[in-house]
């Protein structure tokens, strides 16, 4: 087995399932601590802070602090001061983003050169007016992450890539996405975490997402089968992650 | 000149424009009234009742009543009666929803058997995520139209297509558009004007829709260049309408 100096690793299907905690995760965590491997936590998901997820890890016995926290929310903040560095932002999104975008925002959508659009759980008609006519003005219209359904107690329920096709389908402009599979987030992420792309491997649990990621990126994966995609819906898969497992026990 | 036996009417851009008048649409309709030919202004606006688009028009010196006015509501309504009789409807919609949908309607999802969604000012990520439950677990779902945007005075904002596109992208099922530019809406609307196909014309301003769902239905048609479609415009396009003119002056 390839010694991976750095890892990228998942967190909803990967370190926990929802509310569900993954007893394989801590475990899995500690052993990359003592073995000093830099490791880096790559989400989605964009209502959270990085605090607020470190709460939630440590709360399920996963040890974690913000500097190895990043989140597409994030991700986007920092595309933002990569390609616009004159920005004006209007935003729709939770927490997560309007603490990653900061004092770069605007509640009038008609001064905003960028729209940053992320999960948001309180959308309205005027957010999402304000958004598309941003776009029709010629802002430029960046989106966390693609997500079409998130996981719930319920169900499947819409995910920001479903909220974000209102201001696309209304516009007729397609967003740049920013988080997994997208290849931006991952350059990113790789840069944080330092080690090279050769060395460096993506954990994860759904194949559409984390794995496609890796390939996207050219860094090697590991599938785990604690989440959406099975081993068995992997056999479907034209391209192939480096790895599959079963639960993260089996890896060291 | 053809004369037409049944006129089917178009409402924004072609009676009025927004809250704007149009002044050859009174003239145009009064004489229809003189001359006794029967007539039904069809809208995709799903949003008002009968009733109200009524008062929209007679304030706008426009003759019109209840019975001459089939909204996409209505249409959405006669196409629950004709496909489920037994439907129980979970509706996203403003008044003019609600109205045609009428007691057959449930706030509670997770009963439905058809969702029906129309424009809503008020939506809700609630709404959306228990309109996308109710059908991924095999609800019948319908959306009064593919609207992608609407005409303000503030620009282009979503329509009920783009977010009709929260359920479709979350859920991967299309929905069953009702209004124009589909079959749906033109044939329930030449059953109730109750004259014959090759007899009637629809008269709208926009390409798109108006037009289109008069192609569609083997309508002829009159394009009248007072709202969306330009005569500009029109030269792109492959099938043209039947007649076109500026303004409804030309007409008679």
């Amino acid at each position: 087995m390839k010694e991976y100096k750095g890892y990228l690793i998942d967190l909803d299907g990967t370190m926990y399932r929802g509310t569900e905690s993954i007893k394989e995760a801590g475990p899995f965590v500690e052993e990359l601590l003592k073995r000093d491997i830099p490791h880096l936590f790559v989400t989605n998901n964009s209502s959270k802070t990085a605090k607020q997820v470190v709460e939630k890890l440590t709360s399920m016995g996963i040890p974690a602090e913000p500097s190895r926290v990043f989140t597409s929310s994030m991700a986007a903040s920092k595309y933002v001061d990569d390609t616009t560095p004159d920005a004006t932002i209007y935003m729709i999104g939770e927490e997560g983003l309007k603490e990653a975008l900061g004092s770069r925002c605007t509640l009038d959508a008609s001064e905003a050169n960028v729209v940053v659009m992320g999960i948001d759980r309180d959308i309205t008609y005027e957010k999402l007016s304000d958004a598309a006519l941003a776009v029709r003005r010629g802002a430029t219209f960046i989106s966390t992450n693609g997500d079409k359904a998130i996981p719930t107690e319920k169900g499947f329920v819409p995910g920001n890539g479903s909220l974000t096709s209102v201001i696309s389908v209304s516009t007729g402009v397609d967003p740049i996405f920013v988080g997994k599979p997208e290849a931006i987030i991952m350059e990113q992420a790789l840069e944080i975490l330092g080690t090279k792309r050769d060395q460096t491997v993506m954990v994860g649990d759904n194949y559409d997402t984390d794995i496609m990621a890796g390939i996207k990126a050219r860094i090697d994966t590991i599938h785990v089968a604690t989440g959406v995609t099975s081993q068995e819906d992997l056999k479907t898969k034209t391209t192939q992650p480096t790895h599959t497992i079963p639960t993260l026990k089996e890896w060291f």
